[in-house]
């Protein structure tokens, strides 16, 4: 049985990882840890979580905890796991950071679209960027996993095939993405209360959002070229969910048929990706609760553009689905232990 | 491994059928009724399904299905299970009845109340009235299963140990209920449309809801006394949960601590009971996707009444995982089989 | 000209009245009082109000502000007005108070159920229940407005025909009452943030909610009797709207006909209140951004109660609009200038 | 008293119109025109309109409608005013179609597009495209009225002053854009039930939505170069509310100080068009139940892109408002009679 401690378990993100390992044949949550709940039950902060998760909140002690369990998730915000992160904690434990901290491999590139110092610029190299449809390999080995974020993921697989065949100009491309509200975190703002946000939509970090520079990276990876995007996100009035929409010019003359034919093979051994039959758009709902990343991809004669659709759901492939299936592959268990969630609807 | 048939699989009920057994290890559905998409994949229906359940949806062929399977849920509209029911099938299959026709024991009130006529008033008295934490025993040898509606579910479990324990006036009890909007079912209908029922709240069915009968007959089988009320259905904007908030008159001076005490007694070994610490509401956002029903009550010494609330997911214990909980209990596995899930938050 | 100051403008009924002045042939604001806000525009808190409110928000300076105004709105928590008030004040203005502090007329029972020291009780018993419907001639001469509280003013307008008549047994009243979340305010709480209010219901202060005590009076006052209610408010997940369910014993055999006939009766002359066709249950879209109670009444033979419906805007009937349609009356204007507003839908 | 006649009423975009006009000072309607619910009170399909619009509906008498009125709105689906108008028709009364049919001044292109034949090809040269902001010239002599399509006027709107400077590729226009609900009307449809579109976002048209050429004609007018674009529309789970994000490449390098300044020189006498402070984003609930269109823009230095953000209420400004903002300017009223609504919010 692997022991797991959480790092921010009463975040919406450290809440789904609870959630998940309730159901995980191999994997239990020994430390619920927590800065605002500290010697309160988890159960008192998640309802839900009544009779499931009792336990009480912890809260930072790295050496007891690097002790007790086998890998720590860090739901966090940016710059907490790298102020802990050492080579005796990586000795003992396998970290999985769901914030930001070692996504980005050029640390300047890090420091100036996050605007935090970086504390252990050392451990960038070695962490593994966890996208297991594309860094398996890596992953099995990694001690250190740079969990993707939830845009990044969505828009990533949805580009993916196309940038690696460079079937599309990467300076062209622009990715319109929408979010539900659990992705602002459950933080007490004004703007997160729920009559601010019912019964509206907005863009919001428009040109400045940080997840661009870890798009940008990635699908340059995939395509040998420096890509540089517009990234636009939106906030929605629903819970849960992530749905990009992404345009690029082709520069090539090639049939939806042959996309879509690129897209089923590059995902064909794939259990999380979902290419969805001919003419039919991703939709949220569709993915909700589940770790699933449904993709479909669209041309348009008239303009010689690709149109590129992803939808998940932004905690769980966006964040702690995506953080188990990469404890799955580093600890040797089978990718979608615990992981095989159909999708709650509606 | 059980082969289980669906009657209706196409709407909300059948499809968290579905959902709720495709993570159940001793049952697999391989027949998937529907009048609506006969001849289309299931999965072109509900595309959460996608990979998971592409099956052909069948018509009615009622030999074809009882040689085929060893339950049948029928998640169908009042009248129809009642049509199909015979001596003949009920030699070869269980029947899980998720409609109210075998809910009522007194033909006469269930035609008054439905104004149908009963079919095959024969097989009322065999039918089992499937709440399971009250009727266990019965259960197990059952044939037939009248599944509880919704809200008797969530009415019945949250005022029935007082009931029991002959400490409420049953004529004083009201019912005062909010149920998502999956209750209604997902016909086309102008009532049931986004813009109509978001951002609003209304009473329907005032004095006349067809659920009335079904709560007073269980009440006043377990008071022993008979029970009449007031039950009065709201609609809310949101997709799942049943909130029912009922009042009674106390007949007897008692504190708050000991009525807690026979709640707790009542359902210590309940695993889909949850009564909750002192002073904590239930709230429908924490048993969502899962089989739990959350109770809590209050007394109010200036008004010698006892608020009792219960909250359950009206597609799961109000529904489809009721009726795999009856299916547990009527072949023989452990009671909670394929229902230990943990409800999703947010 | 009236010229109008709101102490926080900035929540959500000080913003609501703003909304209705600017419409207002005979009113507008000059004075944006809040604390949080102070030399920001107005228009920077609302977004709405760009180019019609762009004023900048002022700090507490009390004489300053009785010197510039007619009538004062005080849109605030409760303690706060009855901090404020003095013959002084009174003498320079009129002053609607939207919170609860001048509406109970027993300082003590104000204090035991809000829990705050009363700081002016000698102006207690001055101050008019401004309750238009039930104390339009005293309104009239009025220097100091108790506006009612929101579930209140539903509460109490849907029960006042019968009370009145002596056709309910005072003692046997429950009120189920439900509301959007705007009756929660613009404070960050994570309890009101989009994901813990959106997909759920729930009651809360159960048997302690303050508003209890003033339906309790008017109740009391309209009946000649002493009233004893259970009063139950929920949380729904829409920004707006009020909906009362309410429950009592009728005292006398009296048929729905001659029940309707009383209600048509008593708020014949009503332009706000509109009584129902037989059979229709209020919903709170149907009342939506205007200042209309819509009330209808259901009796049922097999439990001799009557169930009592009534919708109304908490923001506008309930706060807002209710403030305005006070000061009218006050000033001598038409009672309905400024507030023949037709709902909105969707 | 402008007399006013409207076909097709008991729609959302028909409801709208009956809201505004109910507080126009020189306009009434006398004319509830509806299919579906002949010979029923219009109070009775919409609850909010009781005791404010109590008028029975009527079906299709063209000669008696164009007798009774002097202005005929038309909220009907494709094809039907074009099957209506003639130039006896137009003799009496004006027309304002709020449906596509004399939209698209090529009648091949509107056949190709919309698949339908156009049944009056020869009056789409008269019909004016009723832009105000734009067409306010044309508008005031006209008697046939085209009212912009809601997706149309809030992306032209957006994209207007750099469309018409020439500083933006016409060939690499991308609009993203996202609709509440009311915009798919009020027909009975599963994927418009609220279960189906809550919890969810989704695009649909991909490529092919009919909005596409009126967009790129007006666009091209505006620019005088063809504009050819990507348009995509997303189903958002809101009432209310169109937000169009859209992207195009500068041709010249330029700041966005100075773009602003376009927009704000552009605008600077339109009463409806707000352009929003620097860094200030459209937020659809800024504009709800107003005729208002908030406009903004965004440069990226790194792309060279500009990004334009408009936010119109899809049922206001996107079509009943402007509609009115139409016939007043074509009676000669002020154009913002009965039309400056203060949005709601929240």
């Amino acid at each position: 049985m692997i022991k797991v401690g959480i790092i921010g378990a009463t975040g919406y993100a450290g809440q789904e990882i609870v959630r998940i390992l309730s159901n995980h044949p191999e994997a239990e949550v020994v430390w619920f840890g927590s800065r605002s709940y500290v010697d309160k039950k988890f159960s008192e902060c998640f309802g839900n979580m009544y009779n499931i998760a009792d336990d009480i909140c912890k809260g930072e002690d790295m050496e007891a905890l690097a002790n007790s369990v086998d890998v720590i998730f860090t739901a966090t915000p940016q710059g907490l796991c790298s102020k802990l992160v050492s080579e005796e904690i990586l000795s003992k434990v396998k970290i999985v950071d769901l914030s930001a901290d070692f996504r980005i491999k050029d640390v300047n590139r890090y420091e100036e679209w996050y605007q935090i110092k970086h504390e252990s610029p050392d451990f960038i190299e070695e962490a593994v960027y966890g996208l297991c449809e594309v860094n398996r390999e890596k992953v099995k080995n990694a001690r250190l996993i740079a969990n993707p974020g939830c845009f990044p993921t969505c828009s990533i697989l949805s580009i993916y095939p196309l940038a690696k065949a460079g079937l599309i100009d990467m300076k062209s491309v622009i990715v319109d993405a929408k979010s539900g509200t659990s992705g602002a975190g459950r933080g007490a703002k004004v703007n997160n209360l729920f009559c601010e946000v019912n019964e509206s939509i907005k863009a919001y970090g428009v040109t400045t959002h940080r997840h661009t520079p870890e798009i940008e990276d990635q699908l340059s990876y995939a395509s040998g070229e420096e890509a540089v995007i517009n990234f636009t996100p939106h906030l929605v009035p629903m819970n849960r969910g992530i749905l990009a929409t992404s345009y690029a010019n082709l520069t090539k003359d090639i049939s939806e048929e042959e996309i879509r034919a690129l897209y089923e093979d590059c995902y064909k051994d794939e259990f999380f990706v979902r290419v969805l039959p001919a003419g039919v758009c991703p939709e949220t709902r569709w993915v909700e609760g589940s770790n699933f990343v449904d993709v479909n991809v669209k041309k348009d004669a008239r303009t010689g553009r690709v149109i590129m659709m992803g939808a998940i759901d932004n905690l769980v492939k966006g964040a702690a689905g995506q953080a188990v299936q990469n404890m799955n592959i580093m600890f040797g268990l089978e990718e979608n232990m615990g992981l095989k969630i159909t999708p709650m609807f509606p």
